[in-house]
């Protein structure tokens, strides 16, 4: 278990020489591969269209996604009824990692992306990244590099394959299928391609805005590679291999067992009543269109912009677009407390208009702080105050991390993960270890993908520093 | 592991002595718990009401469920797209079984009930069977016995608790929570109710038409509570659970790896586009409403006819309703087949219209055999022939067992499972062992309602007969 002296130490050990040649490659790539994006009223976007009834914004070939109202209602939650546009596109994409061994190292293929939301202009994303529209050609542009892998793998090297959700306040019913396979082809090298190594990768989470959001949901299905790869080698692995399955191992003790946590799942999908309800945008309460954009009349929450991009180094040169936006970063934070030995995240369930299943569960804290100023203390989200303001040596993960660029511009979230000793026996909130986390994550649905997100940096403190 | 000579062999046993008194009870039970059911045209229903838009049948309370016309497609499937009646009742009920250790040994609280529905008037029901409508009074009757242990469980009685669909042919988007809770309370006597060991349950599973539906999708979650009641023991545990824990060990190996089955849900849950379209009965192709009935023309499938219910030993005296009934019984097989030394099972992704989430994994065999009997041998449900048509030496179990009582109409399946030495390669198909399905089952609408009843006969099969 990495203490946070030995993540320390990390941090003051020399750099990676490997990321020194990985950093010269980024600043050359950054050259040919941008974009140039330019905000603009959302009645100027070329392709897509107000639709007069409802006030939803539509693409003229019915495809990509929409921006729609929705009521959302919910039984058992401190707010029962609110509007809010949402963005809806009922696809289930592919976010896909391509890994080989080189030398018996396990390297994973990622993209340098630039995507118009991106801060920081290029990310490293999955091998690929598809919407179905991408991917059948409805966006006029080539076909997407590397599909074939996912699309059409046999059984045995597929590594993990599971549908997950995106954000539940932003999308509706949004999911995409996670997917992490193995080749032995001789890859031919692409412009913007790089093949790293699992402790680079990890190393890379804790640069500012640099590895995407699809990257993080993916990487998180990590310790099911590691327990494939361990199989198919006849057990052999590589230190990384072994540090992950050992730190997420299930049989470890917890705080509850696994039968409390289904049956606390159980109890909240079952007892929440929630609706979401299609409105017109002139209904959403509280929300107008105005100066080319939709926006709440507080300022707070999000806004709906438009965009024309102009892009190098990828499939289409010139497109315009809705996006979502926000005024203030949020926060995600994860206390995270040593029991009997073993490693225990505070977590909750949380509803989310977006989720297909009610709730999922979410990080300690989950929030963008300033949605909560004009607010009295007690209803600030609990356990925001302690996230934010531990002491130094406590804070073993501060890292800006962001949403998708590809719908969301220039949001990013701050990544915290926290260790207290405290037990905070919270109603609403559990502590749950890293294995029955992990555990979950292999079926769909259970944690959201900020909860993911995050335990994708957990991995990156669990693994002993000589490995990176 | 169970072998057919061992099967054979607890045939020949002596009648438990045990059964022998339950059969007396059963026999005093027929006299006072009963009802009387009274086929009526739909038109003649009291309280019920026939939408005059939509052909939709109602309650006029506007509680308890409705049968309304859905129009389903599907993208990968034999049958593009039809038309049927379904039960829409969308709440989320409760199903309950209650345990308590009696000098050691676990007995269920299980209930005779006499549903109209029911084949052989009394059937063993759960200790609680409860719509939302029915236990907020919706009905108009009593308050649902025992229900307090289940809606105010402590945590650490709650052995197993997760939402499992129902018949996604009939039912859409049903669910129930699926719960055993443990008692150690002086639990009063009441009418009906009869403790009952869990082989003493297990050895009445092969009497027809007894265990019913909702019984049995409670008990498919008996592992859980087994391992859960060792640990509450202190690893003490009865001879049956040993036996059900070590044979349904997820440990033991499997043919296909744990991440191979999610990839191949995740494919079928992707690659399959289903939509449940909302329909008038009138525009139903292929169905009539005359007669005071609701059937297909070809008058296969099933009815939507009328009942009066008259009632002794329940909460409401008389009653009148709707329920689905069918003209033949149906056939749930599964072939089962022992790979080095393990159990599997051979399994399809079942997509159905009722389901949450597109399919859940079926049985072998699925099907009421009339509905085929006019197509070509190559349009029959594949491994129909071998189930129906095994040596009696490969037979394992065979017993109709019911639908629930509450809604179908004397509907009965016939359960068998096969054993074979034959590898079965079909696409569509996978052969899963015992300890999979089990851990599956930990998690909500991975196996269909009749892959669950199936699988509680098949741990009758698992237990030692000296156990019984």
């Amino acid at each position: 278990m990495t203490t946070s002296s030995s993540v320390a130490e990390s941090v003051l050990a020399p750099v990676d020489p490997e990321l020194a040649e990985f950093d010269r490659y980024v600043e050359t790539a950054r050259e040919h591969i941008y974009t140039r994006v330019q905000p603009m009223p959302l009645e100027s976007l070329d392709s897509w269209y107000t639709d007069p009834d409802t006030g939803w914004i539509r693409h003229r070939s019915g495809k990509f996604f929409s921006i729609e109202g929705l009521r959302f209602t919910v039984s058992d939650g401190p707010v029962p009824e609110w509007c809010q546009p949402i963005i809806n596109q009922p696809e289930i994409g592919i976010l896909g990692v391509l890994v080989k061994e080189f030398d018996g190292v396990v390297h994973c293929l990622l993209q340098l992306k630039a995507e118009p939301g991106n801060r920081g202009g290029l990310q490293l994303s999955p091998t690929v990244q598809a919407t179905r529209s991408n991917y059948t050609g409805a966006h006029g542009g080539g076909a997407v590099p590397l599909l074939e892998y996912f699309r059409d793998a046999p059984a045995h090297r597929v590594l993990a394959d599971v549908r997950q959700s995106e954000q539940g306040a932003s999308f509706l019913r949004k999911r995409n299928r996670n997917m992490i396979v193995a080749t032995a082809d001789d890859v031919p090298d692409r412009d913007g391609f790089r093949w790293l190594t699992v402790p680079q990768v990890l190393r890379l989470l804790r640069r500012d805005d640099l590895v995407n959001m699809d990257t993080r949901t993916v990487l998180s299905l990590l310790p099911f590679a590691a327990a494939a790869l361990r199989r198919r080698n006849g057990g052999r692995a590589e230190a990384w291999t072994r540090t992950l399955l050992r730190s997420c191992d299930r049989a470890a003790s917890s705080v509850h067992p696994d039968r409390e946590l289904q049956a606390w799942v159980t109890d909240v999908r079952t007892r929440t009543d929630v609706s979401a309800t299609p409105v017109s945008m002139a209904s959403l309460h509280g929300w107008q269109r105005a100066d080319g954009t939709i926006r709440h009349e507080t300022r707070r929450f999000f806004d709906v912009i438009g965009v024309g991009v102009e892009s190098a180094g990828r499939e289409v040169a010139r497109w315009t677009q809705p996006m979502l936006t926000a005024g203030e970063d949020g926060v995600l934070g994860w206390l995270v407390r040593r029991i009997d030995g073993v490693l225990h995240a505070l977590v909750r369930m949380r509803v989310e208009p977006g989720l297909v299943d009610v709730a999922e569960i979410a990080p300690t804290v989950q929030c963008i702080p300033g949605n909560y100023a004009h607010l009295p203390p007690a209803a600030h989200p609990p356990f925001l105050d302690e996230v934010l303001n531990a002491r130094p040596e406590r804070v073993l993960f501060d890292t800006m991390l962001s949403d998708e660029g590809g719908r969301f511009y220039g949001i990013s979230n701050r990544h915290l993960i926290v260790e207290t000793d405290a037990v905070h026996n919270h109603p609403d909130y559990r502590w749950v270890s890293v294995g029955q986390l992990v555990d979950l994550l292999r079926h769909s649905h259970y944690l959201n993908v900020q909860a993911r997100s995050l335990l994708v940096c957990l991995y990156g403190l669990l693994l002993d520093p000589a490995d990176g």
